[in-house]
C-alpha cells in the first residue's frame, strides 16, 4: 500500500543498467557516484541520501530471475550517504564498499520542512516581521527531534537538542533578536537536527541498484597467453605443465598478472585439423586444443600429455607463488570423440537423418566440432553439467576464466550459470571471447562476464579509437563493461602488425597496456613480432600454434621485453593507468597523432599519453593539453619526463609541439609535474 | 518459472517511458512505431512481432500502483504486427490503435528454425553439396506447421502444407533440382509457414509497455480563455454565461475548439485583492477568480453574479451545438472562507499558534489563499473529494480541464485521480498549468495530463525555438508530453509583445499554431493586441482581468480576427499542422529568420512556414529547404504559394532567398507542389 501522505518522488537514479535488471560493477574501495532525480511538489526543501546493503549468500542465492523485482526485507538495515542538490533537480553523491560481493543501493527523500524552515525565517525575520510564530514552530520541530534521538537511545543528543529548544523559548520573550534567529538556524542546530532529521515521509526510488563489487584484479590486469605445448625448449616434444612453470619467471619478470593456458583438455580425432587449418592432418599432428573430447576424456580431463592433475596443481601453485594467477580457457563445444556425445546424446541436435550435427556456417562445414543443443530436452542437465566445469576447476585453485565464443551459447543460460558461480566464489574472474555484435558483447557483461573482448584490434586510426573510448569509458557502457584491449590473439594477427613491424607491436601494445587497465598479448609471438599471416588478407598466424606446436626462439634479435617489462612496470607505480575513469583526449593537428591523459587520485600522478599511429612515418602535431583540468598552471612552465625515452621537456600553455619517429619510439609516456614557483624577490 | 529452452531476449523496446511506469500518449489511428533490440545466441534466424491488447474497464481498475508491475493474463488474447530487421539486431514495425482508452504492448521474438533452414539449404545446394537430409528436415518443419495449422483449426491450410510436404517427399527421389530447392524455399510456402511458424519457444520482453490512446482533440486543438465577467456589452454590468453564449458564434467563427473559463466558483471576500493586485480593494471589487470559496459554496458552486447551473448547461450546450468544448480552470486552493476551511480543518496545515496556514513565498504573503495540505492526516477524504470536482462537473457536461498549477499539489494524488478519472471518462482532456522545472513539467505529463504549458511564451529567437522544438518533437518526450503553446495567458504578457506591436503577436501567433497542434491564447486582449503592463519589466497585464472586469472594444481598429480565422482554417485543412510527427527545421543564415516544415501523409500536403522573429525590422536570408526530403525534386522548378499573402513564388535547388517585413507579414506559410514536368517533345 502506498503512503498517501508521502510527496517527493525520487524518479531516476544513475548509475542505472536496464532499469536494475542488470548489476553495475565495481572493484572493492572504487568510488560509486550516484546520482538521482528528486521531485515534489510545491516549494518544501527536500532532503536525501543514499542507502546501501550487502546481501548475504543466502539473500543472492534467492534473488528472483529478474533482479529489478527484488525488494530488500522491512527489516532490512542500510548504511547511508549524503546527497546534495546539484542543477536541475539532480541530487549526487557518492559512497564505496570495502568487501567483495554483491551489494544493492536505492536513495530516499523526504520533504524537510525544517530545512524550509530554517531558509523562511531567515528572510521574514530580515524583512522585519513578527517571526514569534514561526520561532514557536521551529521549537515544536527541535523538541520532536529531541524526541526522535531519544527513542533512537541516544539520551546526550535528545539532552542537547532539548536545551536548544529551552534557550530559543526563553529567547522568545520579550522578542525575538538577529542573535536569537542566528543562533536558531545556524549550523549547530542545523548539523544535529539533519542526524534526526523526519523521515516519516520519505519516498524510496521504486527499484533497488545492484552492484557486484570484485577484487582488485577484476579491474585491472595485464594477460599473458601461451600455448603448453609449445612451452617445451626442445624442439618437437610436446610441452607440459612443467615447461609452462619453467617459463613462469620470465613472464613474471615482464610484470604480467594472469597466464591464460588455451584449453588443456584431450582433443578429438574425428576429423581432426592438421597444420593451418588443413582438413587432411598427418597421424602425428596434435589438433586444436578447441576440439575437446576424446575416449581420455572431456571437459574436466587434462591431456595426457601436457601432465596430470598434479603437475597442474604444482602449475598453479608455482604461478600464485610468483604473484600470478592461471587462466584456463572454457570452450563449450565437443569433438565427437567427447564423452558427452555417448552419455548425452540429447544434449546434441539431430539431422533428419538421426546423425549429431556438426558446426556449420553454410555452405561451409566444421565436422571437428559439435556444438552443445541449448534447445535440448535436458536442459536442466546440460546447464548443470556446464556449470560443474567451472566448479571442477575453481576446486583446482583456478579463478580466472577465459570463456570461448560465449556469444554462441544462451544467454539465459550464462546469466544463471555467472550468478550462481559469483555467489559462491564471489572471487572468480570470468573473461568473454564474443567478438561479435554490440548488443551482443554488452549484453554478455550485464549478465556477469567480469571482463570482455572488444574491438581494440580493430581501431586503427586515432579518430576511430577516441570515439571508442569514448563511447567505452563516458557512457552508461562505463559501468558494467570491462575492456579488456588484446593487440593480438591466436586467432588475430591484425593487418597493422603484418606490415608495421616493429613499431607497430610497439605502438599497439603502448595503446593497449595504457588504454585499458585491462589487457593482453598472447605470446612469444607477440614480443617476438611475429606477423606472417596465412595467407595475404588473413588475420589468421601462418603455421598457427592452433593447429601446430611452434619452437620459439627467445634469443632472437627483435624481442618486446624490455618495452612491455617498462610499462608494466608504470602500470604497477602509477594508479593513473589502474582505470579508465580519469581517461580524457586532447585535439591534435594530425590525425596520426593521440593523444590522451589519466591521473590519479594524488594531484602529481598525472600522465599524457602521445601516441604515433603511423607505424611507417615520423608525425609530427600541436597537441593542445588541456592541462589546467589536471591542477596545472598552463601560464607557468611545467615540466614533462618521457618515461619511454628518460628525456624531459619544459612546456608552457596548452598548445605544444610533439614529434615521433616510429622506429625509434611510436609513443610518449610522459609524467607530468609543475614544481611551485620559486619565491625570489622579483616575484 | 523461466523455460530454459528459451533461448533469444527482448532487451529493450521503444517507446517505453521509465521501463512501462508510465503510458506513452497517442489520439486514435496515429502510428505507433516500435523499436525494439533483441538478440539471441549463436547463428540462426530470428523472428519477431508487436503485441497488443485493450485493458477492460476493469483490467484498468485493477492495476497496480507501478504500471510496470503489471501482467497480461496467461489467457489475454493480444493482436499482432510484424516486426522486421533493422540494423544492429534492431528491428522496427508499427500498429494503431482506433478507439479510445488504455492498451499494453509488448514484443515477442522466436528462432525461427525455418527461416534458417531456407537461408542454408540454399547455399549448400549453390555450393553443390548433398542437400538430402536438409530437405528431410525442412518437410519435417513443414509437417509441424501442418499439425499446428489443424490444431488451430485451419483445416484448408493445414491440407496446403500437407500437399507442400507430400510434394517435397516427391521430389527427394532420386534427387533434388534446383527447382525443387526454388520451390521448397520459395515465397509460397514461406507465407504460409510464416503464419504457422513454431512460436513454443518465444520469448517476450518483460515489461508490457501502455498507450494511452484519445480521442482526436487531445492532440489537436485551439483553445480561447475569456474572463465570463468581462463577457457583458454593456459597460460595467457583470458577464454572465448568456453573455458569454453570444461571444460563441465570434469564437466559433474564428476556427477555436476550446473555450476555456477561468474559475467560475463564488470568490472569497477575506484579504481580496483590488484592481492590479491591490491589497485595499473597495467594496464593490469583484476580486480573483482563484481566491475559490465563500459562504455561497467552493469548488461545486457557480459565482452567483455569472448565473446558475441552469445558465451553465445552457452555455455546455450552445458550445457543443457550434462545434467547440468548454474547458473549466480547477484550482485547488481556498480562499478562507471556502466551506472547506470550515468542514475539515484538518485538509490544511496549522501554524503553531494554531491559525490555519496561508500561502507565502517568504517574505511574501499571499493572506487571501489557504492552500490544500497534502501531508494531512485524512489524505482519504481530500483525495476523495478532490477527484469528486472533476465528477461533479463532467456529470455537467464538462469533458476538458485546465488545471492551476498542478505541481503545487501532490504527484502522488494526480497520479490516482487521473488515472481514476480516464478510466472512468477515457474522453476528458487535462492541461497542466505548471510553469516550472523540466522535470516537474514531464513528471506532470507521465502521470497522466493529457496537455501541457511550455516554455515557449520565452523562447524569444530562432535558434532557442528550434532547440526546444527539438527536444519535445525528437526525443522521447514526444512520447508523453503534448506541448500547448499559448502566446499569452491572463498571467504572462511577454516583453516581446509589450514592445513588438502588432507585428509581435501576428509572429507569436503564427508560431504557436503552426509549431504546436495544440496552442491557444487569452482574448480579446490577445486578438485586439493588448500589450500594456502592469509596470515596466513586470509580464503581468496593467488592469489585468484577474481583479477587475473589463470592457473589451471589439469593433476598433486593431484585431487579429482576420488572420487568425485565416491560420485556424489552414489548420483544419492540412494535417500536417495537426501533428508534430514531421516537424523539420531548415538552416538559415540569418538568426532572425526560422524556417521549418510539416507535412501529412498525402504528398501533396506540404507546409513551409518562414517566421521573421524581429519584429521590428525587415529581415531576409538565405534557407536550406531540403525539399527532396519530401518528395520535391530540386533540380526542377517547384512553386510556393504564400497562404498568408497570397503572392506565389517559383523556386528551384534547396537555398532560397525569403524577405519579411514584419510591418506587412512576419510569417510566410508556404503550400508547396511540384506539378510533373510536362512530356515535350524535347524531354
Amino acid at each position: 500500500m502506498i503512503n498517501a501522505r508521502i510527496r517527493p518522488l525520487v524518479e531516476t537514479i544513475t548509475p542505472c543498467i536496464d532499469d536494475g535488471r542488470y548489476a553495475i560493477k565495481r572493484v572493492r574501495n572504487e568510488d560509486i557516484r550516484v546520482r538521482a532525480v528528486i521531485i515534489s511538489d510545491g516549494h518544501d526543501r527536500l532532503n536525501a541520501r543514499i542507502l546501501f546493503r550487502a546481501l548475504s549468500t543466502a539473500e543472492e542465492r534467492a534473488l528472483p530471475a529478474d533482479w529489478s523485482a527484488y525488494r530488500s526485507p522491512q527489516t532490512a538495515v542500510w548504511y547511508n550517504a549524503p546527497l546534495e542538490p546539484d542543477v536541475n533537480d539532480e541530487w549526487v553523491g557518492h559512497f564505496r564498499i570495502k568487501s567483495e560481493g554483491l551489494f544493492v543501493y536505492t536513495v530516499e527523500a523526504w520533504v524537510d520542512h525544517f530545512r524550509t524552515w530554517r531558509a523562511d525565517i531567515r528572510k521574514k525575520f530580515a524583512a522585519g516581521q513578527d517571526v514569534q510564530v514561526d520561532m514557536q514552530a521551529g521549537i515544536q520541530m527541535i523538541q520532536a527531534a529531541r524526541d526522535r534521538a531519544r527513542t533512537a537511545g541516544h539520551e546526550h543528543n535528545a539532552a542537547t537538542l532539548d536545551g536548544y529548544a529551552r534557550e530559543l523559548e526563553i529567547a522568545l520573550r520579550p522578542s525575538l533578536s538577529q542573535a536569537d534567529v542566528d543562533f536558531a538556524t545556524g549550523l549547530e542546530i542545523y548539523t544535529i537536527m539533519e542526524e534526526y532529521s523526519d523521515r516519516s515521509l520519505a519516498a524510496r526510488f521504486d527499484r533497488e541498484q545492484f552492484v557486484r563489487v570484485d577484487r582488485p584484479l577484476a579491474g585491472c590486469s595485464a594477460w599473458y597467453e601461451l600455448f603448453p605445448r609449445s612451452a617445451s625448449r626442445q624442439p618437437h616434444r610436446h610441452g607440459t605443465f612443467q615447461d609452462v612453470i619453467d617459463h613462469l619467471p620470465r613472464i613474471a619478470a615482464m610484470g604480467f598478472d594472469i597466464v591464460y593456458l588455451p584449453p588443456i583438455h584431450p582433443i578429438g580425432h574425428t576429423f581432426r585439423k592438421g597444420p593451418n587449418n588443413s582438413l587432411h592432418p598427418e597421424p602425428d599432428d596434435p589438433g586444436s586444443p578447441w576440439a575437446i573430447g576424446s575416449e581420455e576424456g572431456g571437459h574436466k580431463s587434462i591431456h595426457p600429455e601436457l601432465g596430470d592433475f598434479e603437475g597442474f596443481a604444482d602449475l598453479v601453485r608455482e604461478t600464485n607463488r610468483l604473484g600470478m594467477e592461471i587462466a584456463l580457457d572454457i570452450a563449450f563445444q565437443c569433438s565427437p570423440d567427447h564423452p558427452y556425445v555417448r552419455e548425452h546424446p540429447e544434449w546434441f541436435r539431430k539431422r533428419a537423418d538421426g546423425s549429431i550435427q556438426y558446426a556449420e556456417n553454410p555452405p561451409k562445414k566444421y565436422q571437428d566440432i559439435y556444438p552443445l543443443d541449448f534447445e535440448t530436452t535436458d536442459p536442466d542437465g546440460l546447464w548443470r553439467e556446464l556449470k560443474s566445469i567451472f566448479e571442477f576447476w575453481i576446486e583446482r585453485g583456478v579463478k580466472v576464466f577465459r570463456v570461448d565464443n560465449p556469444h554462441t551459447k544462451s544467454f539465459p543460460f550464462w546469466k544463471w550459470a555467472l550468478r550462481s558461480l559469483k555467489c559462491d566464489h564471489p572471487d572468480v574472474i570470468f573473461l568473454a571471447e564474443a567478438f561479435t555484435r554490440p548488443h551482443l558483447m554488452y549484453h554478455l557483461a550485464k549478465i556477469g562476464f567480469t571482463q570482455s573482448y572488444t574491438y581494440f584490434t580493430w581501431r586503427n586510426n586515432a579518430h576511430d579509437m577516441r570515439d571508442y573510448l569514448t563511447e567505452l569509458t563516458t557512457t552508461s557502457v562505463r559501468d558494467f563493461y570491462r575492456p579488456n584491449f588484446w593487440p593480438n590473439t591466436p586467432d588475430i594477427l591484425h593487418a597493422d602488425l603484418q606490415t608495421g613491424g616493429r613499431a607497430a607491436f610497439e605502438m599497439r601494445f603502448a595503446l593497449a597496456a595504457t588504454l585499458s587497465p585491462n589487457y593482453g598479448i598472447y605470446g612469444p609471438a607477440f614480443e617476438l613480432c611475429v606477423n606472417t599471416p596465412r595467407e595475404e588478407g588473413s588475420e589468421e598466424y601462418m603455421d598457427s600454434e592452433k593447429y601446430q606446436i611452434q619452437n620459439w626462439d627467445l634469443q632472437g634479435p627483435v624481442n618486446l621485453t624490455p618495452l612491455i617489462t617498462h610499462i608494466n612496470r608504470l602500470r604497477r607505480e602509477h594508479r593513473a593507468l589502474q582505470s579508465n575513469t580519469s581517461l580524457r583526449f586532447y585535439e591534435s593537428n594530425n590525425p596520426h597523432i593521440l593523444a590522451y591523459s589519466k591521473h590519479g587520485t594524488d594531484p602529481d600522478d598525472v600522465l599524457l599519453m602521445v601516441v604515433n599511429m603511423d607505424p611507417h612515418h615520423t608525425q609530427s602535431a600541436m597537441i593542445d593539453f588541456a592541462c589546467q583540468e589536471l591542477g596545472i598552471d598552463p601560464t607557468r612552465p611545467y615540466t614533462l619526463r618521457d618515461e619511454i625515452s628518460g628525456k624531459t621537456f619544459t612546456w608552457q600553455d596548452c598548445w605544444n609541439y610533439v614529434e615521433l619517429n616510429p622506429h625509434l619510439s611510436p609513443v610518449h609516456i610522459f609524467t607530468v609535474s609543475q614544481t611551485a614557483p620559486r619565491q625570489g624577490r622579483y616575484a
